[in-house]
């Protein structure tokens, strides 16, 4: 039902980023990136919860020394965050990185950067340009423009610096965060390059608030089509921001990701504890991988008619539970014995 | 920046709907509404988060009867949820309800519908026609158009009645559990009909998925403008619903309503514990009714200038951390003493 905006296409890793290919989830390390094993530890947790391309903080050096076993061993095409220090960029080419997060502008003099440049070139390494809205160079900062129409500024000054060296594996980032700033970049700049745009929204914040912050801001770009790669950022273990990538884009029909829970919300009419029950389901299915709608609702009455969209689903009644299957009552038990049929029903369905 | 839809307007109780009112939060008891004293206790505990408008579920003669009660003791202006019965609209009317919510295609023969029209309009009591894509009509259920066009149909449907009584205090809900349908219903609709918009995404699920759907389906709609009033719909406590419509609100800059927290994902240069940190951060101000932005960054080097539209932050060093006002260090304390010194120093500011 979206339309996405037509971008170049990249390949990072085993990942295509633009031009239609499925929109990607990354996320970042928090462990130190010279602990070589805490960090593959780390993103092998995060490949688990479905990761696609991680990202971690080359400071220094060992950093960009580690990152020769890191890329090795990773489950996971690795992207280099580096600021400032060229060198560091060149290094990790040399060590097999798979991308980088580079501003060019902020790397020095023009030989600086024509040195990463032609090296990534030649080696077919991307480059995202990560424009942040707290961090923008001063000539830029002190116009009397929006900070969303700053921002497509400085991404346009960044990219040029590319371009003029004739290379545009580029990739855009335009992170603010004040969402609603964020969402006006990101428009603004859709229909001036041609490159692919990595969403998110910086420093959103904790869990609950963090996930509202992305998920209306990332939500609010993607139904409009704008998007190839996201990463939600969240102050919390990295894997909740996995997480959270995909379940943005599953509610969107973005993409297919295990199983998309529906329940209603509590009412007058609920007869069993529609909460807890809600919450069992959930966590009994969550690591099933079938692309599956499971329906969790409070009275046998709506139940099935309201959700008659869903795969399978359980209404409750007064100690007993019906279960359905795409809007028809197939089984009737008693509420201590719903989860394990519904269960069973599941598994043995060909869907 | 966020241009609204132009609406008509409404008024339920001491709150205004659409042209260009502050958008409104409402929720749903769970309580039986027949249970007087619960259904009161939780429309103060819901009026206490900030509830702005509280439906009820009025299931029969006795729910519509403890109506009367309810509505004179309520802190909040009371809106009926009423199916198929048309007098017990009119009874919630004669009982001092604010509103209804009643799709006049479904309380049969005509003539009840010019009663209840007609005393509605008398009493100036708003009727809210709510379409769910699961409980259409058949005839309309049986097309073959796309879901969303389905549900539009049945809601001009359903106005069109109540127009050609000469009743205009209409406002309009397009609600499925699929957010992508639900975005596309409202924004089919929003160019259609001149009525105030309640949004919502129905039976989104417990809290986490719950409020990714909301936020990203809601968020998408008031980016473009359209919404009037919304409920979060959550298997969850309703006062969670409350906090998350102020939270997707206040994340668009919509609403004002206390402090905006901001931090950093963790990283690798981060240097106190970030995460527990922010946790209580929030933990400690979430009440505080200043429209501020409070920001927990893990590190004195970016901190500070990442977070500079920050009226006041923290930001982590070794052992301990520094307090700025508006992106300036204006102290440095031990790491244990952050909280209490950045609360002081708040609560004396005149911000």
């Amino acid at each position: 039902m979206i339309k996405r905006r037509k971008s170049k296409e990249l390949t990072i890793g085993n990942i295509k980023i633009g031009a239609g290919a499925p929109i990607s989830v990354q996320s970042m390390c928090n462990t130190d990136t010279r602990d070589i094993n805490s960090t593959l530890n780390q993103i092998s947790e995060l490949a688990e919860r479905g990761c696609e391309l991680i990202r971690l903080a080359v400071l220094n050096k060992d950093a960009a020394e580690a990152i020769k076993e890191i890329v090795k061993k990773s489950p996971l095409p690795v992207i280099a965050d580096i600021h400032f220090d060229y060198r560091l960029a060149i290094q990790c080419i040399n060590n097999g990185i798979n991308a980088l997060r580079l501003n060019p502008g902020n790397i020095g003099k023009r030989e600086n950067i024509e040195k990463v440049a032609a090296l990534a070139k030649q080696q077919n390494i991307p480059i995202r340009i990560g424009i942040n809205g707290g961090s923008l160079e001063k000539d830029i900062a002190q116009t009397d423009l929006p900070l969303s129409e700053k921002m497509v500024m400085s991404a346009l000054r960044h990219i040029k610096i590319l371009e003029d060296l004739d290379f545009d594996l580029i990739k855009v980032s335009l992170k603010s965060s004040d969402v609603p700033t964020t969402i006006e970049a990101y428009r603004l700049i859709s229909d001036k390059i041609p490159y692919p745009l990595h969403l998110g929204i910086t420093e959103a914040g904790t869990l609950r608030g963090g996930l509202i912050k992305s998920a209306a801001g990332l939500g609010t770009l993607l139904s409009e089509g704008i998007g190839d790669t996201i990463r939600v950022s969240l102050t919390e273990n990295p894997a909740e921001e996995v997480t959270a990538g995909f379940e943005i884009l599953k509610c969107l029909n973005l993409r297919q990701k295990g199983v998309n829970f529906v329940s209603c919300p509590t009412c007058g009419r609920t007869q069993i504890n529609l909460i807890e029950l809600a919450k069992k389901v959930e966590e009994r299915f969550k690591d099933l991988d079938k692309p599956i709608t499971i329906a969790t609702m409070g009275c046998a009455v709506n139940g099935p008619g309201e959700a008659k969209n869903a795969d399978f689903g359980i209404a409750g009644g007064i100690g007993e539970g019906y279960i359905f299957k795409k809007g028809e009552i197939i089984a009737r038990v008693k509420e201590n014995e719903i989860l394990e049929k519904l269960d069973e029903i599941i598994r043995k369905s060909s869907i």
